[in-house]
């Protein structure tokens, strides 16, 4: 592939006082990912110098002002400078205002940037919910963020490795709320946001979705729960009615051993639980959080800022690199799709 | 091991129409299941037969009275024939208050035996709860059966293989009712049947127990539900002062990959499928479900009667195998806590 040819992927450093500029360091250091896109990072070019003694991979950190600007090796990283934060304005696991600000502005100039197609797609770093408060944000994450800025109609989180990819309908509530939080205009839309990121940004031509009961062995005939009858089947009926390749309700404790590198392009759960213990079982360290049904591609790390450990030098840049590596990979499938219908 | 020295394994054959007697059949001609006990089936001689043709492994099938009458190798078939069922009483696939009857006796007649230690342990084949209902009988399942017969103060079924071991608080019950049942009780009454278990049955000198939350991320600090802090966290320091070795509430989506093959000897968990997604991710094959609590030691296979497959042969002994195999090595630790006791 050529270099113009590649994709390039946006990356966010996330919250400047966690682990994320090291591990953007690090990530970037990996001359691998230099065969799928070109990198550019939205973040601060003083904290990546800091971070780049941390992460010590002897980088040069390069200010570019537009995206298509980016080299394409691993000798440089290259930088949209979002902020400047000044070296007493920012220390690591010490959230302020304007770090959280600052972590805020990364994100919007990722998504501004997506929409008007400078770059392809963007993988985020890892954001504090507690910055984001300190900095007056009506947001309580990442997603509802993209989802507002990119004016989403819905979006559904998908965790997804090579082996595995979960949908949970719902996601950070209490399990005493999900048997009323899923009904079948949720499970109906997710399905659908599903179908087509897995045709457009994952290329399965004709994807295969498996559907989870919520009850232990999908409720066995009504014995243990009716939301099965009265939800999640006639959830799948309209799916099906509408051309989508569904099954289920399928029994839980089942369904997960045989969707490893399974007959399924994805599986949609009904709760947090029921789609991430499996997922982190298999794809502990490699898992990437992805959002579909946003205009944009947007891959992120699967874990937090790691206050404890920012600074050390510590922290695991695999799920990044995942990350990034997925954000380039949709990107391409998506141009594919794009190709294919012009 | 002298072959008098071997624990008899008490074997029901579970629902005559199922796949119980072929998979007794399999099992059995296993030699290398001899090294570890003394098989005898409580069942159907006559069932056996017609099973044996199916499962074509050429055993002799050789009705015995007592079971100290048992032989030691895998030539013979040894079974306490406690129905008769003629031939056109059985087919396979087709339960009636006949064979519901049976299947119902081979078990009364394993726990009676068990607890007047004729033999050292029973593990109980498939059962269906259609035909215990055609029998008129007022138990669910095995489990109720068991504790009722051998006046059980508590239980607590265990999924056990060689990687991981589960226990869930609540099993077979709408996922909406789980909240309501968890109490600090239950959940400190299954520790200590846990604890017990393990140091008994599995031979573990100090057992250490994972206790599961029951929110996502184990309610991160009461944002996603409050029962970690009311419920779990109290019966955790109840348990960790009553001198048990006990941790939790821990996240649930992170806690099963730390479990397998970890530092735990088991791990509580708040639901059904909580437990069982792991489970069946790891031991899909060789599970083994085994009642902690009884007087009696007791393990079953972990699949049930599989009437579309009665019959044709088809059916894979390796849970049944499997279940065996760990009532015998329960039986040993057993034996071997009581000798250091005496």
């Amino acid at each position: 592939m050529e270099h113009s040819h590649k994709p390039i992927v946006g990356i966010t450093m996330g919250d400047p006082v966690g682990v994320g500029p090291e591990l953007v360091c690090r990530a970037l250091a990996s001359p691998e990912l230099y065969r799928f896109c070109r990198p550019v990072v939205f973040g601060d070019a003083g904290v990546l110098a800091a971070a780049q003694k941390i992460a010590a991979c002897g980088r040069e950190i390069a200010e570019i002002q537009d995206p298509e600007a980016a080299s394409c090796g691993p000798e440089r990283i290259n930088v949209l400078s979002i902020s400047r934060l000044k070296p007493g304005e920012f220390r690591w696991a010490q959230p302020s205002s304007a770090t959280g600000q600052a972590m805020i502005d990364y994100i919007t100039a990722g998504i501004d940037q997506a929409l008007e197609g400078t770059i392809a797609a963007l993988a985020t770093g890892p954001i504090n919910k507690t910055a984001m408060k300190m900095a007056g944000s009506p947001f309580h994450g990442h997603t509802e963020l993209l989802a507002h800025r990119s004016s989403a109609a819905g979006y559904a989180m998908m965790m997804a490795g090579p082996r595995l990819r979960v949908v949970p309908a719902t996601i950070h509530v209490p399990i005493q709320k999900v048997p009323q939080l899923i009904d079948k205009d949720l499970l109906l839309s997710t399905l659908e946001i599903m179908d087509h990121g897995l045709k457009e940004r994952f290329g399965i031509r004709r994807p295969r979705i498996a559907v989870a009961g919520l009850n232990p062995h999908a409720g066995e005939s009504g014995m243990f729960g009716d939301e099965e009858t009265a939800v999640i089947e006639p959830a799948v009926s309209c799916a099906v009615n509408a051309g989508l390749d569904v099954v289920g309700p399928l029994p839980p404790d089942t369904l997960f051993y045989y969707a490893v590198d399974g007959p399924w392009g994805a599986s949609l759960c009904m709760y947090h639980d029921q789609g991430l213990i499996p997922f982190k079982m298999i794809h502990f360290s490699d898992g990437v959080n992805t959002t579909l049904g946003l205009p944009i591609i947007r891959t992120s790390v699967d874990h937090g800022t790691a206050y404890d450990i920012a600074g050390t030098g510590k922290a695991d840049a695999g799920s990044f690199i995942a990350a990034i590596r997925m954000a380039a990979f949709q990107a391409e499938n998506r141009r594919a799709a794009e190709n294919e219908r012009a």
